[in-house]
């Protein structure tokens, strides 16, 4: 099996744990001949950024899956109003605080990471189609029914790359679905337990020391080129 | 003289001329003990990513100085109509099309660089407080009472720094006046010639080179720590 491009979370994964990149993920995802695809629970804007400072492909993955770009953009806009319907109720329960004050995020709700997450899942046990996703950097309030493998089944549509060709690299639990659905899944050393039991493979590197580390070994094993 | 803060342009100054990321300029900026500022003709959204990405303080010009962020984001649209109207003369004359599609310029109009941008200033010659600005990644229209230098100047009054203690770095003609009210101004290698003229370091190196050249040379020489 040879895999066609590589798509790679951001924050945890080629950054390090304050969000700042890690240069080693940097080199080492622009030494691949394949497309790279940025796939992030941050907005458009975000992971547009992103793609141009790796100096990659400009085909991106934003919202959590919500939201992918190839050439054109398109939203899954279905189950905002379901989102909006949940932080409205959590609101009436305890303050949470909407991030994205200047961007414009369209499919989910992200809130600053400042409040017990699993009291707001229990106070939202109600809401079964949505679910309270803490990526380690933000929460996110969520529809069931989207996430980065819905994303990546999409934007594999407009690649015409099947989502079995793709190698998926994470660090969180809201790259499992995406490692699942992929071709060949990479949980970095500082992943988390939930994904690190779903991947193909566990680096022993932490961050983009760990995407090198398995960018090293696929083409060592001209698995990707 | 010992310089307080940096304030470094992106797009060919911090990156290479594909706007991908130079690493060399990440690692020397990574390494001042001193705030450092992203001074962008983006927009905000870009600029904030640039600035998490790099792992420097989250205080951003973007928009040329229209827009800037130090705890609370300030935007000056006293002149954006004015560039409207530009826009729309402009567009009379040849096909002309705006970036930013799905992000939020507040303070200028930003085109995709497609066009004979000496001609789009000979069209637009009547609107005397306007002005046609080509960055070599995309062209402006802005108004000339708005530059990196107004941006840095009401920055620095939140940060409570005063300009002179900047270092400023850039290799455009949108960044003249901004090296020019700096305490210190470095054009990087590949800077237009303009820019060279009104600064205090040239560097050898291009891009990211030039970044860590001036940063070796004005920590080697006691400017900034």
């Amino acid at each position: 099996m040879v895999f066609r491009a590589v798509v790679v979370d951001v924050d945890g994964t080629i950054t390090f744990s304050d969000r700042s990149i890690d240069c080693r993920a940097v080199e080492a995802l622009r030494s691949l001949d394949v497309p790279v695809v940025i796939a992030t629970g941050n907005v458009l804007c975000f992971a547009r950024a992103v793609s141009i400072l790796l100096g990659t492909t400009g085909i991106v993955i934003a919202e959590n899956g919500g939201v992918v770009e190839c050439g054109r953009v398109e939203y899954d806009t279905s189950h905002v109003e379901r989102c909006e319907k949940a932080f409205s109720y959590l609101l009436g329960h305890f303050p949470v605080e909407k991030l994205d004050h200047y961007e414009n995020r369209k499919t989910e709700i992200a809130l600053r990471r400042d409040f017990d997450v699993e009291k707001a899942r229990d106070i939202l046990s109600g809401f079964s189609d949505i679910e309270v996703v803490d990526t380690g950097f933000a929460v996110h309030i969520k529809s069931r029914k989207i996430n980065k493998a819905t994303g990546l089944t999409r934007l594999s549509g407009l690649m015409g790359i099947d989502v079995k060709d793709f190698v998926a690299m994470g660090d969180s639990s809201n790259d499992i679905e995406m490692l699942e659905v992929s071709g060949f899944g990479v949980a970095v050393g500082n992943a988390h337990p939930a994904l690190k039991a779903v991947a193909d493979m566990v680096t022993e590197g932490e961050h983009g020391a760990g995407v090198a580390e398995a960018v090293r070994e696929l083409k060592g094993t001209g698995k990707i080129k």
